[in-house]
């Protein structure tokens, strides 16, 4: 028996009428993710499934791992089909953890395959979809297509000269790519990599950085450079939004600090950072770009192995840093001078749903719909459980219909499925309600609030 | 079809039979809520729905805001009639919402509607429920017994004179209206009216407020002022419960520097409200008052418009200050001299939850059943998955069955429609446990249960 | 009616074909609970049901004072049979709360009581459980062997000499009973007793205590003395792990300051604990030992009570003290050396969940499958709530399959029935799984998933 059927996740009669009449097919916009721009330019051909599926993907690892697989298989010198092998053996021990859902997934939208994967059908699978990525019906730009999706957005630093955007622009591409611009390395000056993006940053913009007023000069001619190329959104990486206010003379201090070496106190950090965020901040809201900003991951927990294979390789965890105090107190000085641009927080600890879904109300105005947006379930939290409690949260104390909707937030051209998969769970919600008469009958209202929170709110949003 | 049937809410049979046998038509306990008394007193009639609905209703304000309403039509300049209107244009775009079910059940239960409100028939509902709104058969006095409200307690400060709760005392009145003593304005040492609030209370006191001592005696005579007049509650408003205890003289010294103009540090102000906090408690346990903590809101974080519309206009969310040490110290302290009195805490932040469920435990004693009561879902929270989160985590951790039940918090005649709302999820809950075998099916226990938490725990706690 | 019948949880149909099929009957490794070792050694019989059930359980005690009951029947001096009669009275009224399962289960498996426990039955129960408590077929032993216990594993402290637990293994008893060092009391340099707890294990380990270094020979002596002995678990009690490492001459520092009885400063005594905690656990590895840490209760919040009744009656509650930052310092450390040892983390604040289950995923490494655990619901939490909040948390961001599932954590040989609670809640969400297409219907997979988590993890964890 097939497990995925087409009304996989919809255990509702008025669900599936919601998912199939009102949000199947329907164009992708995915506002936010982490493909390289590179692999779409050169329209890419992979050899296998473990290099889009196992080379890249710290989920799958940290995944490995738990079930005691040697790094061998994971990072390691293990061959392709060897690493393949060993993640299909895991896979069954992987039920009810997201990995489970969207591999299969993937198998099936992208490879035709129903078959659950296994120890037993590794070896069959890894000829089939190797044989499959290696046409040209699956090179990077015809499976995005196979995907309809209409708008991706990537995420760059400011000293990325987005080549790889201008090719795909200059090509006969169908599909909108845009990027974001990702000043991370310019606000962490407590980074012991600061100084190489502050030469790095010199070089672009050809700016000799001495003060902190070159440093806004070179940030300001790249925000620039990115919004002449297309541009529009920002995004930011944040334990928490720090406040702590100081004057642009004691920022200048205690930036020439930091060129010259020297330690800064925790209180000079959160000082910096509060500047340079408001100030950019500024700046996007001058361009009217949406900024983001993706909060409390706790990262790189592992000194160990974090020293052994840098950053991004499924060593992170939820913080809980959250100051609501702070993270308000920064958009209210923002809004004071009406310079508060629109404006999308993820939280990584579902225990601040709420405080999310409640401060994105303090904000709004009558110049758009929805103009803080509390972003779709983050990094841990994507899963059913995840999507499903910011989707009632949001739900109960915000406005659901005014949503943005979902994003892959990926690094693999086989994850948009994740929209497929956000779908069907918002329709199996609002038909379990319809079911429950919580809500009324009336399926071109909520039809069409589906359409709103799948593609034309964030179409809108982004006016794309 | 109608959407709100006899058994909206109610999923199972056993919910059923526990709502329309044991809950439905009990009178109504509402312990807390912010009703203007002059209004009762007055016994006044309404000109159209907008100014009973929309006049004073931050919930829906913000809901408006939210969808991109312009001000105007929120708390501007257009008619009654146009505000109407939008709201009800706004209406079906706020499903899941609690403001979708609360609307279109005080539709019904107050005028008999049960057409979904939306943009074609709001001329015509508007008309309907302003021409109802102006009989005889509408004014407050009439709504509150409609409801079959039996007692009903507002919330005022220590400088009021009560003269509009004597009013209804010497009416004819059957519904007994009472009030709550809230003197956050005296506890407030740091908001800059606080001064101005000394001077009220030097007037309706008749003592010269020189001293922390003078201060205490002025309160000490509206306490029993109130205590006359047949108060029997009081209510705090605070970000969190601090417990920094200082020596009288130390409280008298930041008191004078306060009276200069001084500026206090933040433990100065910790320091004042703990002391003045501890004064109040003993007083209120002193005379078996029962008494409130409302804690943890994040008040006013939209600077600018705050500016210029003042407080409780719909910018307030939820804030994370929860210090559980200081909170049971607090409590820990009044129980060490056995100065506890009865006590209802309620938390802004779910995440509080489990927290708020187990504290209540610790200072029970064989006086009284539930001394230490987890106040109703509050505010961002009384919904559907706030109020039973809140009922589950109380089942889970504490002891339902003493549960005091829902009040309305509201300052709206229209409002009272809560406590059937809060029924339904209960007996929900409930009938989902006996339908899956959690429960036994003893009607006979569970429907008193459900009869005690909805009228009688109430009605035994606050001896009315 | 009966009320738990086979069914009992599983309302669902592959639920019931997993729970019977997979789950029932399988053997206990009960890895964690605070039974008496000596009433095992001796064999006990209990004259009554009071003794067992009523005399010892603070979760009792604590719902029955929410309930208003005289401290006369809960601690005080009524008859066993009037607090027998007295918890009868109030056990109807405890449904939705844990108690009220646990107490039927209990009463149905242990002495073959369907009949629902109250007022009007309590007398007849009284006499026909204490009947059965007399007989031989219900001594500590046959009470264990009866709910097919294979290991036990107590808390003792390590000044323990463990002359019960040799006595059990020198008899012919067939169940393994091994114990956790808990060094507590030698971690809390700030509790009064601390100079105490050094009289005590200088007797036992022969080493006068009169530096750091003193302390730390003697523990390791004990530690040492355990493992002779069967110990392979340890266990900690705390608010939080700190994470303030210091010098060992500071340390010595501190150390002689508190054993001349001076005050210790905040930040003194978290490096002392910090200190120990690395010591500790660095021996722990050494030995390859499991640690525990039982992190978040506050505890004794009802000092007046506290002083009248001791620790652990009953006025305790949850904490929040969470520090992310420091948790996973502390563990970090160890990592770096390659230190940290198999360790089950459990907390008691559910707003955690998301925070442990993801910080379990940051260490795990190819030795082991499931290195680092997420404890199973603690305290508060083990009911049916709490621990399918734990189950889904845990399968939605970490691998549910390699858990090592369920303990009693009880002080009473009646709680074992909390493994089958356990088994029946894990089997009907996976059973809900299959129902609704979440899962595949491969009970052969999903049925040795099953027996890992009940059984077989635990067993090959902790190697017994």
């Amino acid at each position: 028996m097939r497990f995925i059927t087409d009304d996989f996740l919809l255990d509702n009669e008025p669900a599936k009428r919601l998912y199939h009449d009102h949000a199947y097919g329907l164009p992708i916009i995915d506002y936010h993710n982490h493909l390289p721009p590179e692999e779409i330019a050169d329209d890419k051909s992979y050899e296998n499934i473990s290099e889009i599926w196992l080379s890249d993907d710290h989920y799958k690892w940290r995944a490995m791992r738990t079930l005691g697989i040697s790094e061998n298989y994971i990072t390691g010198n293990a061959s392709p089909r060897e690493k393949f092998r060993k993640y299909a053996e895991c896979l069954p021990y992987l039920i009810r953890n997201p990995l489970y859902h969207w591999s299969h997934l993937e198998l099936l939208r992208y490879f035709g395959i129903s078959d659950l994967l296994n120890a037993r059908n590794a070896n069959s699978i890894y000829e089939q979809t190797s044989e499959l990525l290696q046409q040209k019906e699956n090179t990077t730009k015809e499976l995005l297509k196979k995907m309809n999706v209409e708008f991706l957005c990537t995420t760059e630093s400011p000293t990325n000269n987005l080549e790889h955007h201008k090719r795909i622009k200059n090509s006969s591409f169908e599909i909108e790519v845009s990027t974001a611009f990702r000043p991370d390395s310019f606000v962490s000056i407590d980074s012991n990599t600061f100084l190489d993006s502050l030469s790095s940053i010199e070089k672009c913009s050809n700016i000799s950085i001495e003060s902190f007023q070159d440093l806004k000069d070179a940030l300001l001619s790249r925000i620039n450079y990115f919004h002449e190329n297309g541009c529009r959104i920002s995004d930011h990486g944040l334990n928490f939004i720090p406040f702590k206010p100081a004057s642009d003379a004691l920022i200048q201090q205690i930036f020439s600090k930091r060129l010259k070496g020297a330690h800064l106190s925790q209180l000079e950090v959160l000082q910096y950072k509060t500047i340079i965020l408001l100030f950019l901040s500024r700046e996007y809201h001058r361009l009217s770009w949406v900024q983001q900003f993706h909060l409390g991951a706790y990262r790189n927990a592992n000194t160990r192995m974090y020293k052994l294979m840098g950053k991004d390789k499924g060593w992170d965890s939820i913080g809980n840093y959250t100051d609501v105090q702070s993270l308000m107190s920064f958009f209210d000085q923002l809004n004071k001078s009406d310079q508060l641009t629109k404006t999308i927080i993820y939280n990584c600890n579902p225990a601040d749903n709420s405080v999310m879904a409640t401060l994105i109300g303090n904000f709004n105005n009558s110049t758009v719909r929805g103009k803080v947006q509390w972003g779709a379930s983050w990094w841990f939290l994507d899963q059913i459980d995840g999507i499903s409690d910011h989707l009632n949260t949001l739900s109960s104390i915000g406005i659901l219909s005014t949503f943005i909707g979902m994003l892959t937030d990926s690094r693999s051209f086989l994850s948009f499925t994740r929209h497929e998969y956000f779908r069907r769970i918002l329709c199996n919600l609002l038909g379990k309600d319809i079911e429950m008469s919580h809500l009324p009958q009336d399926y071109d209202l909520i039809g069409k609030i589906v359409k709103d929170i799948c593609y034309l709110n964030a179409k809108n949003y982004f006016n794309v």
